[in-house]
């Protein structure tokens, strides 16, 4: 299994450590073998190479069969949003160079972490959703620019029938293995490129005549998420509106700590843990790897078809939980281990 | 008192009568006298007049001291987007005509009804915040279409900075009055619109030296309304940002119902509950008023300075709810009183 790694800044070299012994562990039991290759990414390869998102590291990802990453960004860019070189274009870049056009974001509940939640138990209760994000395209990507004397500013939204297509079918075929029940979010009151989303997806009912599909506007999901977030099943959506309902469903479950996520790409697949780089534990050896752990187990399964050896660290992972083997972040009152604790105990 | 009176669709027309009910009793106690002008908007006015903001409409607000809407939508219109007349663009036509640049939008806890948020109390206690939403610029109101096939859509987001302006002086000035906390939400590491929001309450942080300005991304706060919304004093933001915040902010305090705005105006200002239309319960006299009656209170408030009269609203509804005298949705076990039976009490 030819993996590349991209570790990042803050927690994410300690984090993806804890991925790798893991996965170690279980292609040793399952009889595979991996072969792991490092590549620099964001504030770190800044520093290193001048960019966050260097050719090298391209190279590595297009090589290999997936690629396992850690997380971006670093506080010494976070309050000059106009640096010429940033860590987020770093992964814009990375992001549309390996056409990662799906980024599958999972929100789930922990039977025993459920107590974690800001949410009220009976609210959060049968949590089972995932959001399909569209990441390579829309106003992330779009025209942008000031006018000459930089008083006025614009962004531009485009979308193309084919974009939305190619993800809507994703979140089709998703639902077919789920509930059923799809969930297209726009804002089609308003916006030109809602309304083609919502015709793109209208057209394409008719081939999944067992998906219930339903359309709802943003600022209504905004709502419908922190009130029943467990009526949901799968839901798809552009690229900001995804951006702020993946964040918003992340804080629900009470498990931020655990919850991975896929991006599907058109050259390769990209797996990550979708807490970020949480500079203020960076070195400290106390993060929580279970989100990275966790996102290991969706590449073995996604990208190399390994399902029993993703369900063995999904077991490890629920009995870590169970025997109280985590991080401080979870411990409450008993004790807490350290990152690498964590992960040898896994392995 | 010259109050246009817009009551809109739904449950408008029976939650605006209370609020007429309660003002004319403020009115009669304090000496004043109102004159209510009604003009048809959203549904209604298609029915009548083809047009969801008739000319005759606009006319009344104009000469009007402060407007006083219900609520518009209707779900004949809600899975037909492309509809050649719909009744939001009515309120949109409305928003630019009168230059309804600031929505106002509180979220704030009854401690009665706390028991009622889907977060945990002590997620909740003590949360006071206000959303002030760009109402009048961005994506909703730039250049959009389609390419020639159709296959093809584009809607573009511009921000000027004397736009900026005048909403971050709102905010700056509003915090003042308060928690003296200013939060600008933007997506500065991505759109060229936020860094133009950024710069622009950077350049004005120095007039106003009391006030702590943060200053976050959109996907941030979307987690952060969730987790600890009592941390947030006043937040401004962009018109597609704040559609999104707001309503997600609306459905933490468990009052929803109860939440009144204001959309302050160029040419005169416009007061209403945020609750919508409402169609399921539109004509069975259940609806809760307390939202609208709340808005008027506001209208006395801001348009014509009347704290008193406002502060004499508040207290009733405080005793509403503390006596019990309130619509199905917030009588749990006790007697449900009709719409207008609170208003009578009200009153
Ligand atoms: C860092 C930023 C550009 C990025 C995004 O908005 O896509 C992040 O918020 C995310 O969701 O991965
Ligand atoms: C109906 C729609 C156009 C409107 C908006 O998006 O502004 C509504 O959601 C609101 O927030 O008032």
């Amino acid at each position: 299994l030819n993996i590349a790694l991209l570790a990042g800044d803050g927690i994410g070299p300690e984090v993806i450590d804890q991925a790798v012994k893991v996965s170690n562990a279980v292609a040793a039991k399952f009889g595979h073998e991996i072969a792991w290759t490092s590549g620099l990414t964001g504030a770190a390869a800044i520093d290193a190479v001048g960019e966050p998102y260097p050719d090298s590291t391209h190279e590595i990802c297009m090589a290999a069969d997936a690629v396992l990453f850690g997380a971006i960004g670093h506080p010494r860019f976070d309050n000059d949003p106009t640096a010429k070189v940033r860590p987020e274009q770093g992964l814009l870049k990375m992001r549309k160079a390996l056409g990662l056009y799906a980024n599958v974001r999972p929100t789930f509940t922990f039977p025993s972490l459920i107590d974690n939640s800001p949410l009220k138990r009976e609210r959060i209760e049968g949590t089972d959703l995932i959001i399909l994000r569209e990441l390579t395209g829309g106003i992330y990507f779009g025209a942008r620019g000031r006018s000459e004397d930089g008083n006025t500013a614009y962004d531009t939204c485009t979308y193309t029938k084919d974009e939305v297509t190619r993800l809507a079918k994703l979140g089709f075929e998703l639902a077919m293995t789920r509930g059923k029940k799809l969930c297209c979010v726009d804002k089609a009151n308003v916006l030109e490129t809602s309304r083609l989303w919502r015709q793109t997806v209208q057209a394409m009912e008719k081939d999944y005549p067992e998906v219930t599909v339903s359309y709802e506007f943003v600022d209504a999901v905004a709502m419908r998420l922190v009130q029943w977030p467990n009526s949901y099943d799968v839901l798809i959506t552009e690229n900001l509106f995804g951006d702020i309902l993946t964040d918003e469903a992340s804080v629900i479950s009470g498990s931020m700590g655990l919850m991975p996520s896929a991006s599907k790409g058109v050259h390769t697949s990209l797996y990550e843990p979708i807490h970020g780089s949480y500079p203020q534990a960076a070195g400290k050896d106390i993060a929580n790897p279970l989100a990275t752990v966790l996102s290991a187990a969706m590449m073995f399964e996604d990208a190399f078809g390994l399902t029993e050896e993703a369900e063995a660290i999904r077991v490890v992972v629920n009995k870590s939980l169970a025997d109280g083997i985590v991080t401080e972040d979870l411990a409450g009152k008993n004790k807490a281990y350290k990152t690498s604790e964590v992960g040898d105990w896994l392995a």
